[in-house]
């Protein structure tokens, strides 16, 4: 047996597209046995993959290290395999549609009877209850819903979506929060519980910067202001230009304005009354805003990124994604690894989970499994089934 | 003994800012006492609250139900009193830069021997190791380093951070879901562990669909495109402008279109061949977003979201904060509630934790702590010091 946190649990997982199986993913990662149940023809992110293929980015990213397995929860059959693995598994995770579970004749309430130790985690955009639960949820509506869209973008332009699904990631990571939350209180009590995670409630979070800038203002709604601070509030806090790219600097203390000043070779500048606070500097918001620029458009984002950091001032280049894949650091660290992977012609990025657990065994990823791909491992080994069983099911469509 | 999970668990929270915060605030709506241990003039995010004031809204969400302490970790009395504390709490948090607890005495290797059986979390920015574990990291510094921020934008302006920090909230999240995993295993083994989230790793997932895009493009970086679909591969997918504000719409199946042309009324268009699939409306981009827009401008976003929520088409309204903030919806469920706070004169918004355990009792909101609120409680009950002490300690600073 090995070291990892969760080496000996079994989850069984109905998720589908992110959040979910970012969830489990990571479960997979701390060493748990995480059995992907699918309908027979895949989940739905499969059927976003290209041609002749089982596998996106976020198929192959998010569903490492699991046992895939099919079964259609539609069947009498299905539902009934269903309950035989809920006896014997340490927990379930899915994010189907509120009351689709219960509908199938498989929710809490079914399995808890049949084994009231499983632990029994639930997805949704908006929640089990409440006047909103039926909205249609996916990372885009959850971002213009949750209000977090409308503090992106430019005073003059609409509401700008966040080009990553963060929502979806964030719902993903709470999701495993409440779940290990069971587990802990199964380990304790013997008995596993509901538990829940809704993304409009797991992103509320993020406006608390934008809510404390609207009490400020006498409880005003701020603009939109592109890359700079609520209300411009404070600078230099931007996205500057640099000679080859981006990079963002922001300031927090008054010693780090000094220090910025000395980074650009303006220490002239220490004593201007134009610059000495925060709110001189807001005050005089272009010409802080021409001195930064003044000295980043002609600079490389190496040579400020080196500038800034010798000086203590947070500053970052803007990476793009190529940048990011590659990042020397996270490979250095493990978190990230080349792969070679079935459905491509050249070797991938994977990620090993962000969670990381000192003196633990690393677990080696294996690859996203294909559709079924372990159903003779699950069905044969673990329920005890015949090949003969096995093809019987096959051909009812029930696998 | 109340039947929350977490009943029973003491914590102790060096955290600061946000992501630590976060984390930490979920594990008090759980049911653990956590104890914020801030220094004698408060924490960091203290410093920014508005002129005699303790609390900002930040401050206000993410320490409620917390207790109070001050200590000097810089005083030898202040580590002293550290140790005892570690001596008989389950887990510690902190957010400090990598070294720093080390280089004060108080450090994992040092705490472990002290009690092996406390868990003890870290948060950073880049991570305890490699390369960049010294590199300055708040929100907007690991969205431009993430790569994340390179995808917000219009391909003919800079990059765009997001205004929700939603890197340090993701960062929060992982950071409590590493902590419970670390839970437990001290359940289970009955020996903590020093677990680790560093927030540029907890970011990454967030790439999957654009590293998606990227690789069906050839491996070529799709340039940034407001709000459509990377490399515009989705029609309709975008903020429509309606009448009184935006609505977010967007189609994953082809049923979904016929049902949108229902809700719009545009029946008519249902065979046109330019429409016909997503790959046709790809080619007659300009083409498929004036139908939409066509009935979007003219129409109000209740009107809107009402059509396409009879329609099961994905939509969802533009909400700004101040819609957010009085949701009915997670009023409703009791996520949001209206607080009277000691340094509002109005009642504020709080939120319960996004974690939500079925059965359970509900931890009914306490306010964010004054600094130092809890000093008594902590130092003479639970460690046992006479006021004297606390005096005394108070005099020379320590606490």
């Amino acid at each position: 047996m090995s070291n990892t946190p969760l080496s000996g649990y079994t989850i069984l997982d109905l998720t589908q597209f992110y959040q979910g199986p970012y969830a489990t993913f990571m479960l997979a990662k701390a060493g748990a046995d995480v059995v992907k149940i699918e309908p027979p023809g895949g989940e739905s992110l499969r059927l976003m993959a290209p041609p002749g293929k089982e596998t996106s980015m976020p198929v192959a990213m998010l569903n490492a290290n699991k046992r895939g397995i099919t079964l259609n929860l539609k069947s009498d059959k299905g539902k009934d395999i269903l309950r035989r693995m809920a006896k014997k598994a340490d927990a379930l995770v899915e994010n189907y549609a509120p009351g689709v579970m219960d509908r199938l004749g498989v929710g809490f309430s079914v399995l808890h009877e049949i084994n009231p130790r499983m632990v029994y985690a639930s997805a949704t955009g908006f929640g089990l209850s409440g006047p909103d639960r039926n909205n249609l949820a996916m990372d885009f509506t959850v971002q213009a819903a949750s209000g977090v869209m409308s503090t992106t973008g430019y005073a003059d332009g609409p509401p700008l979506r966040t080009g990553a699904p963060y929502v979806d990631i964030l719902g993903g990571a709470h999701l495993y929060a409440a779940l290990m939350t069971g587990l802990l209180e199964q380990a304790r009590t013997g008995v596993g519980r509901l538990v829940e995670v809704a993304m409009i409630e797991a992103v509320y979070p993020c406006l608390a910067t934008v809510l404390d800038q609207y009490h400020r203002a006498g409880r005003k709604i701020p603009a939109r202001t592109g890359n700079a601070f609520a209300n411009h509030n404070r600078a230099p806090y931007n996205v500057y230009k640099a000679a080859d790219g981006y990079v963002a600097i922001i300031l927090v203390t008054e010693t780090q304005w000094q220090n910025l000043l000395r980074a650009m070779g303006r220490s002239d500048l220490s004593d201007d009354p134009r610059f000495i606070s925060n709110t001189a500097r807001v005050e005089n918001y272009a010409a802080t805003e021409a001195v930064v620029n003044g000295w980043t458009n002609v600079t490389t984002r190496a040579d400020i990124f080196a500038a800034t950091s010798a000086a203590k001032v947070p500053c970052a280049p803007v990476r793009d994604i190529e940048e990011a894949m590659n990042d020397p650091h996270m490979h250095g660290r493990g978190t990230l690894e080349w792969v070679d992977h079935y459905d491509y012609d050249y070797p991938i990025v994977l990620q090993n989970s962000a969670l990381r657990f000192h003196g633990t065994d690393k677990v080696p990823t294996t690859l996203s499994p294909h559709v079924g791909e372990h159903n003779r491992a699950i069905y044969g080994e673990w329920l005890g089934m015949s090949d003969a069983d096995l093809a019987g099911l096959k051909a009812e469509g029930v696998i």
